[in-house]
């Protein structure tokens, strides 16, 4: 049994209302978190040394596309449907299956430097043929991040290229979900991409995949009014209300971005228990709008934030969307207190975690669960002083400024260096290929 | 005569439309720009190599309150007044004069480090008799940063221990202007702190200094609700409209904030031709409101943007302030291209340059201009892949890209490392003395 102490930090457990362990310590055995307290540590068999760092849970980035990297600064300052037509499907189109390779590791490389050690791939492509599914998941794994892997796609209406047969979709979760069982760091789910791209019947499909397998499906919901529209074109319904009709709302079903909800939508939400996940960067960066999140948190609907793809962001740094996230509601309700530093930091972990039905063994540095646990470096001048830890990490702290990574009790990332994969490789890569792939589109 | 050649960079001038120079090079005499080309760079003293990296104009901090640095991270999650009232005000009664020198340095140290060349300081104390005024322009001189320190307070109604004598203000203004004459780095401006607060016979003191003396007022306008309400009370008048009765509009009048403002109140500032300061990250985190900056540019005001203080953003991170002030816009306006990347760029740049009065010296890399500039390293995986060097800038960079940073020609940053200030010294300092200065508050 490998075991190790984490010492003289300050520890934000991640559970509601607790107060920062100062000079704290974590102690890890093989891949649980053992025991967590304050005063004299414990002896391990190796010490990591938090002196001036914040100790958090590691953060779970639940909504990206890691798929997309290659379309990073693409296309800036244009409305969603314009900036993916026009700019990100011709890209995405000229990708070889190699290409996912480089996008996995460059994504889980920036991912993990800025702390988010779970991420929720939202995964989509022209090119399942070539495996691109499974190289892709491959690839993440090899990288030491906890993922989700959810294959997205459509079986009727979506970009050209892009859209699959309703047996195929089937077939190929069937087989990535063979490879990538709901156990260890890397896992599978599923869901139509675009709420207006999809049969009634391939929901369905999905839906029940989904309870069989007992893995999360993941949707994009409600993100512009231009979803609905086109949801309501075909069925006569807003997109909650066709997720209902269909029978795909449930505690399993992740909705992504949640933006434009009537208070129907938001009651038939809570009553399934579906999760909603926040994309505040995303949201404002495209137009998109300001997604209702008091009004969901009032109807204790669980919420996670998603940074949403490096091309429509532009980062991956949980620490720039939880700030987004409170400022953006402050701002809207005019209200300073509407949305706490609190709220948010439990939101990029516990949240996410109990999103991907992980809530019981990740989100919160607690006894029994995972050993996902990120070391901020509290030192810079940006961060002094720190009256209040809690508020520092959440409004001052910045993804450069971590500094130590473990996933499930490994250490992946060492005072800022990725030990996994060869950062500066893969950023040649992948610049390398961006000009080429792009010359092609 | 000193000569220095950056070479190798990817140069972005800061001119309006102008295209990004690939393989540039930069020539520096003394301290101003020589000349900009790409190709073959020329011969000089020293060379800096910014393979790999983005050089751009140093960046103006039109408004900032380093004088409150010792309460970064109080008060969180409260509104303006509030937060204010029951948390800044406390600490900043019981600072004592080093503090100041102290305050000065790592406010100095943080601005440098994220690009910040110029910061404009809107000073406040309770504790003008100790000369603090004076301590603090030395100490942002010693620092080797480009600022001006705006003597801001005033004569009858702010809170106990704030307010000073009319005579007191021309005179301490006019102590501190004979120290630090407008020439060299360190400037002097002043200005009423809130609006509500001066009598009209202190304003056009003011006026009148700064048309003798030539030097710019700051003046904290329309930042919320409560601003114009408590103006209305002791005027009549909207913030705007009596500071156009007193005489206190023009282009050396900066409007900081400037959220809360009719239509009358943009044609009158337009028409005065005042420039504004938009601090977009603080009016978030305050939840004072959106500026109207579409309105404002359609009416051609110089815009130029604030980080504001380290108390209420929680940071000087003007790369974090550019993206918020494009996000917010395009989310408000639910429209991606209402306000794009260049144009933020350009705010913080030649914006905050004009709102000095140094449109003509500083905030661009052309010939004849001060050589203030900053090298942005481009090769982090969260600026891969790059095609497009200004969205990557606004919408990817973060203020721990900067690599290196020169002040009039003089290398202040060189690979992240301040070079005028013991920065492990005073971060160290100011966090020891922000916890007994809180324990006495």
């Amino acid at each position: 049994m490998a075991t190790t102490v984490v010492v003289n930090g300050t520890i934000l457990t991640g559970e509601n209302g607790a107060v920062p362990l100062e000079r704290g310590w974590l102690l890890i055995e093989d891949e649980l978190i053992e025991a967590v307290g304050d005063g004299d540590p414990p002896d391990a068999e190796s010490v990591i040394d938090a002196a001036g760092m914040l100790v958090v849970p590691g953060f779970v980035n639940a909504h990206t596309h890691l798929c997309m990297i290659y379309g990073r600064s693409l296309g800036s300052d244009r409305g969603l449907l314009q900036w993916l037509g026009d700019e990100q499907i011709p890209i995405m189109r000229a990708l070889e299956p190699h290409d996912y390779e480089l996008s996995m590791r460059l994504g889980a490389v920036e991912n993990l430097k800025a702390g988010n050690t779970t991420v929720c791939e939202v995964f989509f492509s022209p090119h399942y043929d070539a495996s691109v599914d499974q190289i892709s998941a491959a690839a993440l794994d090899a990288s030491g991040i906890r993922s989700v892997l959810f294959r997205c796609t459509n079986d009727e209406a979506f970009f050209e290229g892009f859209v699959e047969d309703r047996r195929d979709i089937v077939r190929r979760l069937e087989d990535l979900h063979a490879r990538w069982p709901n156990a260890g760091r890397t896992r599978v789910g599923g869901g139509p991409l675009v709420p207006w791209g999809s049969s009634a019947g391939s929901f369905r499909d999905l839906v029940a995949l989904s309870s069989d397998r007992r893995f999360p499906l993941h949707l994009h919901t409600a993100e512009t009014p231009e979803y609905n529209d086109l949801v309501r074109e075909r069925t006569g319904r807003t997109n909650v209300e066709m997720l209902a009709d269909v029978g795909a709302l449930g505690p399993s079903v992740m909705l992504n971005h949640g933006v434009h909800l009537s208070e129907r939508d938001i009651a038939l939400i809570a009553e399934a228990g579906s999760p909603v996940i926040h994309d505040p960067t995303s949201n404002m960066l495209l137009g998109s709008g300001v997604a209702p999140i008091p009004q969901l948190r009032s109807a204790e609907v669980v919420i996670g934030l998603g940074c949403d793809g490096p091309a429509c962001n532009n980062g991956q740094d949980m620490f720039e969307n939880m700030k987004y996230a409170a400022l953006l509601q402050k701002v809207v309700a005019r209200q300073a207190d509407v949305l706490v530093a609190e709220e948010v930091f439990r939101m990029a972990t516990a949240g996410g975690a109990a999103a991907i039905g992980l809530g019981d063994r990740l989100g919160r540095l607690v006894p029994g669960f995972l050993a996902d646990v990120v070391l901020v470096d509290a030192s810079g001048p940006h961060m002094t002083p720190m009256h209040d830890p809690l508020a520092s990490l959440v409004y001052s702290a910045r993804g450069s400024d971590v500094d130590t990574v473990l996933v499930g009790g490994k250490v992946v990332v060492r005072h800022g260096e990725v030990q996994t994969v060869d950062e500066e490789r893969v950023v040649r890569d992948v610049a390398e290929r961006a000009r080429v792939v792009r010359g092609r589109a």
